[in-house]
This record gives C-alpha cells, structure tokens and sequence, in this order.
C-alpha cells in the first residue's frame, strides 16, 4: 500500500482556508451524504457548512460579493471531499469526477455562475489532478437551505467496484 | 415468488394522504417518465400532480404554507414510485434508491428546503426501509412547470440488469 | 462500417436553424464538455452558445418569448450533440439518451417550462428516433451563465463500453 498523495492535498487546502472537517457530518433527515451503486458514488447536495454553522449565507450578487461566493463553493466541495473520504477510505480511491452541479442563491442579474463554479473546479484539479477533471452545470436559484450562497452536488467514479 | 411487501405500504400511504395514481399518466412530449440502463432506472420530474390535475400550486412561503409543500413533495414522491411500479412490475424490484433532487417554488427568503424534503425522504424510507435511504439535493427555484409548487425527481438502482 | 444516419440529420437540424458548430468548442475552467465513464456519458450544462455568442439572453416570459426559448433550447440541444459527436465519433455511437435537464431563465409567474424543453425533445427525437426518449426534469430558475434564457445538461448511454 502506497501512501496517500490526495488526502494530504486536500487536508492542505482546508488548512489554507482555515477550515476542519474532522468533525461529525451529521444530516437531519432520512436520507444519507453519500450513497454506492457499485463504481458510482452519488453525494446529497452540500451547502458551506462547517460543523454545525452555515459559514457562507446571503444573496451571491447582493450581500455576497464574487470571491465570498467563490470561497462557498470551494467549502461546499471540500465537505464533499471529506464524505467521500469517510466512504471511500482514502481520495486516491476516486477513479474519476464525473459531474458536479453548482446551485448559487443569487440576484436576478447576476451572471458569473461560472466564476463561482471554478473555484470548486480547481480545487478538484488540485487534488485530484486530471482524475478532478468532470462535467458541469451552474445555475442561479431563488434561495437555498438555511440561506446558503452556494450548495454542490456531485457523482464520482470509485477505482474499484464496492 | 414471494408477496410484495413494499407495493402496499405504498398503496396505504396513498390511501392515507387520499390520493390514487391508478389511472393513466400520460405525458405530452416526447420523452418518457422512465428509462432504464441496464440496473440504472432515471425518472422524469415529477409534479404533485394526480390524475390531470396539479394538487399544489402556488409559491411556497407565501401562498403554500410548509405543511402543504411536504405534502407536495410526498406526492411527487408517490408518483414516482407508481411510475417506478410500473416499469419494474413491483417495488420490491427496487435494489437502491440513489438520487432524490427536489425542486420547491418559493419566496426568496424561504429556507425551509429540508423540511419540505424531508416528506419524501421519510415516505421512502417508509416504503423501502434501508433501500429507500437516498442521496439528495434541495433548492429553492423561481418557478416550476404549471405553477407547481415542488418538482422531485429521482435515480433508482433495481436490483437486477433489465 | 455502415454510413452515419443521425449525424447528417443533426447537420440539417443546425442548418434550418441558420447556426454552425463546426469551430472550436473551448471552455474556461477546469472541467469537461463531456466525461464517459464505461457506457455512460455525461455532458457539462450547455447555454445557447454559437461560438463566442450566446445567441438567445434575457428572461423567458419578459424579453424573452415562448419561441426564442425553444429556439434557445434546441441550440442548447445541437452544442450536446456536437460534443458527443466529437467524443463518439459519431452520434450513431448513443445507445439511449438517458436523463436531459432543462434550466429556464424565466419570471416569477413563467408556467411552460415544458412547452420550451419541449423543443429539445423533438429534436432529439428527431435526430435519435426511439434511442432518443428521455427521462426529462425542467425547472425555471433565477438566473443563468452569461444570462442566459436556457441551460440543458445531460447523461447519454452509448452503444459499447469504452
């Protein structure tokens, strides 16, 4: 067993932005943050949570300028990182991102959904390098759980079958 | 061949809520409310209609109080699970639920996307017990299809290749 | 190796509507037009972009009428297309269209969600006969890249496994 090259990248970039994961993930509902349907691993909607506090909130546009809404995004992500580390053993077991869709609570005239999304793109090229590299769709919506700016969701291909 | 157990808790919760999806569910364009790939079973987006009519509507958080957009989202719920009956001949066919995405038309300050969820997560668990525990995404949207007030739809794992 | 059916109609589809794919199809961020994962296929959200332009902006219901919307639509459809093409090599090489979203940039009140994804079903149809139909999801959102009126995603199942 070879030593892990992406978990330490990705524990790096929440350091960086001066945030932990370590903790409990708890959800309140009957549903779960991740699910395995033999390669395929699908994970719930992720908003900006760290532990118990929703730490990106507002209008991306409005209250929320550009690189706030950006920071979201990139903590959305990482919370789904740390999911998938927790089902997967380690993030060297991703074969392959394959879709990510970015939900941004935004004003009515905002158009840089782009610019939000590839904050969480590159992140998922910095740890996982081209194995990060997935499919897309950003929209703009009404509002979100507990007034998040950003919420994630994705589905990854595992290396192996569970 | 043993007796369904999951197809009349399903009928009960209908019962209960007052509603049947016995007759037809025709949709108007061309696509279709379910396609199957291999185990893979997609399900269109479904509106808490029943029979032709659209049984909520309006924007929740204003016109359509909480208790009316759960009861929305179970009855989005329930159509996909007649729809998933009908393709797969029972629920008991039903291996994984996978993916729940809820769309509900609210206010821009509604925050309450979770509870409104949460009504279908809880029917799936009721009908499908582990198998119904699902990844989900919820987000607020500036407007469904005929006013409805919550649009779900759903990816579904059955438990054998069609 | 039997001559393509499908490309030539997708080519005469692009025609009628006056618009080419043919160029460059860049993206900005780190992600992909397309990933395939075994047999399945998925492909990043498409605005109704031809070129550098996004030919059809605006709110759909405001500046925006119910035609331009489905014109906007089945641009969104003809990009995807464009891109399987150069991923397959041929769009005789799609098994099934498996699951399209459509994202609509609309008012508060906007009902016919369905009336534009409409238009990209028939394309698909069109183009795909039966291997076309569906499971479809559209919802009407606050706002889209580069305001955009429509935004369409989708998950394809090709013929053979990669």
């Amino acid at each position: 067993m070879t030593e892990s090259t992406r978990d330490p990248i990705a524990d790096r970039i929440a350091d960086e932005l001066g945030y932990s994961f370590a903790g409990e993930m708890r959800i309140g509902g009957r549903y779960a943050s991740v699910v395995r349907d033999g390669r395929t691993v699908y994970l719930s909607g992720q908003v900006p949570r760290v532990g118990t506090e929703v730490v990106v909130t507002g209008r991306v546009g409005e209250q929320v300028p550009l690189e706030r809404a950006r920071l979201a995004a990139q903590i959305c992500a990482l919370r789904a990182l740390a999911l998938l580390r927790r089902t997967l053993g380690s993030l060297d077991e991703v074969g392959q991102v394959l879709r990510v869709t970015v939900y941004v609570q935004c004003t009515s005239d905002f158009t840089q959904h782009s610019e939000v999304a590839d904050a969480a793109s590159d992140l998922l090229h910095r740890v996982f390098g081209e194995a990060g590299i997935h499919t897309r769709t950003s929209v703009g919506v009404m509002a979100l759980p507990k007034n998040a700016a950003v919420e994630l969701d994705m589905i990854v291909a595992a290396r192996e079958i569970a």
